[in-house]
């Protein structure tokens, strides 16, 4: 099952089931953070499909719908340096312990969203795997990990170099409101394979690729370990690291321009299509509905 | 005025106005960050005042009442080496920036609460000023950030350093859940001086002194610079840092044994008093009634 947070209207939202392409079955709960909290959830999706088996009740929607996928999340706990490949790009030794950082449910954005960034000249992409947290955790092993995950979903830990490397601690260049890109949906665990192949693209050009294979840390395993200091909730997301092509890797280095289109797919779950709108400071700009429309075309 | 986070049930909490000695008067609110959130709690407090001017309504509470002061915090955002001494204890110097990191409100706890560390061996304190938001802020300047503060708390911002050390990022070190204790009370900030004694002790001992006059980044500094890139709401917390005198900088290093008392006191505020207790791995022990009330003694 695929599961996606829409938009109904300017200050609403509703979880929903994807029974097709771009539509949906409403569910009533107001996203998947607030589904994925019943802890009867899994029955609840399966009763709507069972309600409507032609489809009666499914809407009609569009890409620009889609809402961020899990705005109520308690805890966004992201790993860094876990793709063998990206690791060594960046110069590092394997690691013994995850590399963890925090961001917030304000970081996170929609699967087609522009990404506005204000005051940042650095912008990277970092195409990734996020793991949904399904039922509460604390201190387990990885297999109770592994059955306290939702689903899986993509996401892009968009990063402000500048800021980031401004100190020793990542977290300002990780934390810019609505810059991180998650959804389009939640593939639910059942359905889901032991991996997945992660892509980036920057105006149509492949520039990252990886197998979640080749994590040092699977999701059960960062689970479980960031369990073992603090509770995971249903709605929590962990994103687990992102492979080799980010731009600060580059030789030379490659940053994001003012309308550059990036897209983050996982094959099996979906994509992400976002333009990114770096403001200049200073600059008498202001974001119109027609920029707003283009980011869907 | 000083306001409080009361304990008033196993799972009920009322915001309250310190009026003498032990002695409150309840607010009609669960705790302070939802106190906070409405724009209008200066009058809401003043009006019950106002409504018991000789003490009607007024209750008693020991300070083992006092519940975490800010359970509903979106972001607790932590600032590090950030006094002048900390940072050459430390090795490093004078920063440009400020050296940040997250928390989330699970880490907080009450101010004489027990503070329970499972799986760490290396528990180290940093007494600190903490700065409660009171106001929606984004991308503000400084005497915006000013006017936005809502008052002052203590916390210390206990710290696990051998899974801080772990990695580059110290984030796994500082998230344990319930070990930063913050409180007894927030002093709002029409009645706080522009600096504050920030004094730690280990067992009665004096470990740490340092006065917030002497912080790289200042308390409306930090706000602004957190609030370019997220913001920053009613009942956020903003932790600005630590003086000189914690273990981990001692020669040899020192660190907390289990059944320490770690007392952390800014004059004009407060002082928190917390046991600490260290639990083995495998040990078969459980946090006794016995032993939370000797916390209290």
């Amino acid at each position: 099952m695929k599961l996606a947070t829409l938009r109904t209207g300017e200050n609403s939202t509703t979880a929903a089931l994807a029974v097709g392409t771009e539509t949906y079955l409403p569910l009533p709960y107001s996203n998947v953070g607030t589904l994925l909290a019943d802890s009867g959830w899994r029955k609840v999706v399966k009763a709507a499909v069972n309600a409507a088996p032609t489809g009666d009740g499914a809407v009609t929607a569009s890409a620009d719908c889609l809402a961020p996928l899990l705005p109520t999340a308690g805890k966004v706990i992201c790993c860094g340096l876990n793709y063998g490949d990206h690791i060594l790009e960046m110069g590092r030794d394997l690691p013994e312990y995850p590399t963890l950082f925090a961001k917030y449910a304000d970081t996170l954005t929609g699967a087609t969203d522009t990404i506005d960034v204000y005051g940042s000249e650095r912008v990277d992409w970092e195409a990734e795997l996020a793991v949904v947290v399904g039922s509460r955790l604390f201190q387990a092993d990885e297999s109770q990990a592994q059955a306290a995950i939702a689903g899986y979903t993509v996401a892009n830990d968009v990063s402000m170099r500048d800021w980031q490397n401004r100190t020793l601690q990542w977290f300002q260049g990780k934390a810019f409101d609505a810059t991180t890109p998650v959804g389009p949906v939640m593939l639910t665990s059942d359905e889901a394979g032991s991996s997945f192949e992660v892509k980036g693209y920057v105006n149509g050009e492949l520039v990252q690729s990886g197998n979640t294979a080749t994590l040092v840390f699977g999701p059960a395993q960062l689970l479980s370990y960031i369990s073992q200091f603090t509770v995971l909730r249903p709605g929590d997301l962990v994103l687990t690291g992102t492979p080799g092509g980010v731009g600060m890797g580059m030789k030379p280095p490659r940053f994001l321009r003012d309308g550059d289109v990036l897209t983050t797919e996982i094959a099996g779950i979906g994509s992400l299509q976002n333009i990114v709108h770096i403001h200049q400071p200073g600059a008498s700009e202001s974001r119109t509905p027609a920029a707003a429309t283009s980011t869907k075309e």
